[in-house]
């Protein structure tokens, strides 16, 4: 009798081969410990035997349709979850189907070049599980499920918790990008009041605004999705779970309120650039106007005295040209004093 | 006594012909299953035979009054919906009278020139019958009709998941809508940003902020349609319903934020946009001023050296002429190159 | 005992005929059909005899305060409300007094010289009687009259329907002039990308910017009172009249997203006008540069070759003068083809 | 034995004529009637006699801080309140201290240079007593008192009458004031449209705003307070004194929605501004560069006759002078004809 | 048996030094008097004894880790407390665990450089404890323990009353730092209106706006807080002290409108500099024209009269000179005379 289930297992394994890299990790927990590895398709066994204190957390990285719909059979998931999970593109959301719920997160990394790259993670947590989706730029959740394995008598509370570690672990990547874009705007800011006016500043202005669109729609829908998870009224999430949701909540506010904070700070920016680029023109013109009038006058000063009169007396007398060359000089000086006390040159 | 009953289906006959092309398909479905065609005014009998299974669904382009009254009257509809229904230019909105409802929907395709064309849609939703009604620019609804067909496991849902087929159906059109004008936004943004400050840059921004706000106006009213439609407490939508109403719902506020987006970014680029044309005009005033001075100076030399004083010994001698060239030539090499420097030119 | 009746009627009629013209219309009716006019003092008699199927329709034009308080005293209204119909200048709003209500309604008309001129309607809704009173611009009620009272079946339905029949007229009296503030908008548009910048055109925005925001304010709190009409639990309104109150409610949202999109399009001209303004400032610019350095190139020529040293060779060549031409022209050929090609010109 | 209440009295005479000009008015009213003065330190006895249809009305003039104790200790008022009325530079408030209120008033008036000076009103208001207080910029109470007393039947209904007197007061002082501000705006139209641009317009325009805005500090809590007035569920305010607070309401919300379309339409006005500017900047620029080119051509031909070849033919034609001059003076004419068509002359 | 105590007594002293400075005051209150100081390590012992009126307040001052792990055994603290408290960095917040609630506050004060520094201040109430943690710029609380100790009528309410006095404190330390804004605004203005446009100007406009976005932060939490206090519904806060939340809430919302006023009134006078820039650019660029102008007409005449045609009649003459001279002086005063008139010089 253990042969065709064994076969039945070989079967799988070679199955589950074909997934490889798409499953990163499937273990069974028992009372916050790692009992050991599972196969894919054994999940539904560990389901239906219903032992409250055991989960299965099932990490999976971009998957195929083949897989998603296998997972979708174990575990039960509905259609339109699935389909979600597979077009990716979502916006985060939390929706109920019966007893589970699915959440989707949008997580994000710097990229090399500077740009902030978004990725997705869908969760399916139910009664007895918990299955993770990445998608696109995102940090590996490895890191999260070594935290919980050394915390057992959290990771105790059940799959309620996993969901608190990876959210957590999602809104505190976020701090290092909005640190970053801080920064950006701090150099900005050294831009516009350095006096210098070039368009990469407006190309960088709007660049960080952008940045700040996009950051601003992950983030800010986590809000709802945290506060309705402290206010949970199921066996998920039990009363005791309900201040660490309370906390990740209070980190999206913060990174939703910086984020706003920078966006004032940019639009604040962008019409300091705009004014000073308003008084730059003003000086200018008034420097323009200034050396203008101060090249006129001796021009118009040679001009009448390269007239072709026959009777210029000054053209006849010995001291007429440096006459001239004084008159015209001390034009000169005195525009030039009068510009520069006026503070247009 | 078939007779006379086959006398009225021949007249009815004659009736529906003149409604040719207004009365696009009229069917009977049951347990999800196409049973039949119907004539218009056999509808009547259909419904009052209240088979819960069974439900007629008709599909109606731009009717004219005659026709529109002769539907109020075997559905029983009421007159301001009808009045409606008649005169189009409606927004979205979804109204109950009594149990049966009556949604209007926006619709929308890009026309030939770019531009956004708007149609509408119109449906009475009751127990047993859909009627849909379509004016304007729309794809037709044969497509909707085809699906739910090939998945009678959901038609047989009822006219409840007709309405939300159709709804999916106007919802996801506008999705390739959202994604052109997205990339009318990058277009615009690299204009901008190539240094070409051109009147068509300034009236595509507008013309794209118009397309967004109709865009807002079509699509925003749906957000609270289809939440209505998620909490709806009727037996058109059962609990098992909800959750695709859910998901149109969720498609809506995806195309609205990404409308909302698209318009803070055009902002942004409105903004951008004038800050550049401020700075290369103040480029181009620096350029003008350094070339006026340059320019300037040795027009002031000749005119000293154009002055027809007799006792100007530099006149008489033999290296006046090169000294006076080069002294211009000097004092233009020495401007230019403190422009150059200074970033002026 | 008929004849002291008899001169009291004599009595009231003289008082009556002092306020012709004010006192439009006075009518009583039963089952929604016309009984006959009545003379505003016997009204207090038709009202004590308290026939749920009668009711009295009065309409008034700019009453006096002798007429208001006769009024006042036929109906017993409330100080506060009769007070608010003598001085006019009113805010659109609702106001319940006992089981009487007290509306408030904004008209419009498009005056000669194009701009809109704002009146007032007073109503007076209670159990067996409709007050209106009309002061300033609007048109008058009779045309409603008359189509109330060729639909009895509708009229019937007693002072709530007479309310419903004044609001909807008052409301699509609206729709006319929401268009020719769209026209006008339209006009500005052209104008603005016609590339003519005159004062014309901001003095124009800014009035049609007037003229909405007064539009805004005439039409938006009927929102308020259409919503609460619909969900007013009074034997004045009948459940079977909400959707005639939901029907204004819709055209009242649609009227108000009309200005509310038009206010939004203005704004986006007015930014496209400056933008406009700033690119075409900046090609002035630079054609003003480009000219400036083309002819002062041929000045500075001749301003050398006008200097007075005797060693200049090129003074004595037969092809100086030619050459000099030449040069000079080659020059201005050059830079205006530079300038051509870099688009200053 | 009455002797030492003899003592009390003339003691307590005494310490009141401290307080002169401090207490404005201070009497007791019977059923709507003027019972007579009373001095406050009998107070404290009217009150314990307990007899509803009774109370004290006590006017306060920027009382100093020894009054406003004695104030609190005959009428048991609330530590906090006491302290708010004696420090002033309150917002406007309504509190409830047990079974009495305590409200805060912005008074306004405007001051003669035209700017508007603000004041604040105190009001205790409790079973059996009214204490106003008065601070700053403010009209005198004693007229609303008058009115009051002028209409005993409506000052029957106790303290919750006069503050709705008091309230009325205060609120129609607004209207003036806003009306004033509608005419400043309407100069500062004519000022910015007659395309006169002078720094006082613009120095104008943020007076208005800043007086607008203060406007609307003191004036948009009163909507809050007269609305929690409206609702208010005490014996203070009897149900038929409900609609008098939803009167003040109305005004509040009148003057409320003024001041927003003022506000509006200042920035609709500076908008203007700037965009004239910017129109009469180009206006400038372009007649500045005609003229420079006017000026330019003749100076250019005059230039090439001034040099100094050997063999310019022209210069010894009889008719060479003439000619120049015609030439200049037709290139000039074109010139102008040319710019005075395009509209830049 | 003494002993033993007496050693752990010694070592907890000893610990207690290595705390030196980060304790700043631990101190036992019975009945709203101090009883005496303790030490850290006996609080567990008297909280225990549960004596309801006598509490705990403990003063932190920048906590290291150690020292707080200790605070939160001897309290019973909640770990995410703890470690917001350690991290600081956290936005104003309160949050309940049990019957014990965390409260976040931001504190200010201006820094010698003109800016604004910010602090925090972490407080844990409970039944019989109150620990107040503080971080950064803040004024030690010494202030508010010896104001507390002086009214033990107050202090008698227990850790509420610590509560409120210590939130009174923070936000009463607000009000210096808004009406040093509000004056440095007002320098802002008169540096605006003064028609001088520095750089500097446009960057203090930008500090003081980073520096109220920043207060805007710190204080409109508090509204939150102080409203969620006022309607708590724990033994903590009774209904008595409710009344002194109310005040802080006041307080709150006062200094939460002013940073709302000067930064919409900063917004106005931004507009207003950049209008004011735009007009002088307006008056530089007339000027400059009109000496442009007055200047060429001469330099156009003399260039005419170095002509060097051969019958040039004028040259002959013996007026021929002044006549030029009189012509060119004449074009100029007229000129002058002109541009002076119509306000361009």
């Amino acid at each position: 009798m253990p042969s065709p289930r064994d076969h039945e297992v070989r079967d799988r394994v070679k199955e589950q081969e074909s997934f490889d890299g798409q499953v990163v990790n499937c273990a069974e927990y028992a009372d916050g410990h790692r009992v050991g590895d599972v196969s894919l398709p054994d999940v539904s066994e560990i389901l239906g035997a219903e032992r409250p204190s055991r989960f299965v957390w099932i990490g999976l990285l971009e998957p195929g349709e083949e897989l998603l719909r296998q997972v979708q059979g174990e575990f039960r998931l509905h259609d339109l979850a699935i389909e979600d999970a597979h077009r990716a593109h979502q916006r985060p959301k939390l929706e109920e189907y019966g007893d589970a719920i699915f959440v989707v997160l949008r997580t994000a990394q710097r990229s090399e070049d500077g740009r902030i790259a978004f990725g997705e993670t869908h969760l399916f947590v139910g009664p007895g599980y918990v299955v993770s989706v990445r998608h696109g730029a995102s940090r590996p959740y490895v890191e999260v499920r070594q935290r919980c394995e050394s915390a057992p008598h959290l990771l105790r509370k059940g799959p309620g918790f996993v969901l608190y570690a990876i959210m957590d672990f999602v809104v505190d990547n976020f701090f290092p990008i909005v640190d970053d874009l801080e920064e950006e705007l701090e150099k900005l800011e050294e831009e516009i009041f350095s006096g210098n006016y070039r368009r990469e500043t407006t190309e960088n202005i709007y660049d960080l605004k952008r940045d700040l669109l996009a950051l601003k729609r992950a983030v800010s829908p986590l809000m709802e999705i945290c506060n309705r998870l402290t206010r949970f009224d199921s066996q998920l999430i039990d009363a005791e779970s309900r201040p660490y949701f309370r906390d990740v909540y209070d980190h999206v506010i913060r990174i939703n309120e910086t984020v706003d904070n920078l966006r004032e700070l940019l639009n604040g920016a962008l019409e300091a650039n705009l004014s000073l680029i308003s008084v730059a023109q003003n000086e200018v013109t008034k420097r323009l106007a200034s050396w203008a009038a101060i090249l006129a006058v001796p021009t118009m000063v040679a001009g009448i005295y390269g007239m072709n009169f026959e009777f210029m007396p000054e053209l006849k007398w010995a001291g007429g040209y440096p006459m001239a060359m004084g008159l015209m000089l001390g034009a000169c000086a005195t525009l030039y004093w009068r510009f520069k006390k006026s503070g247009w040159l």
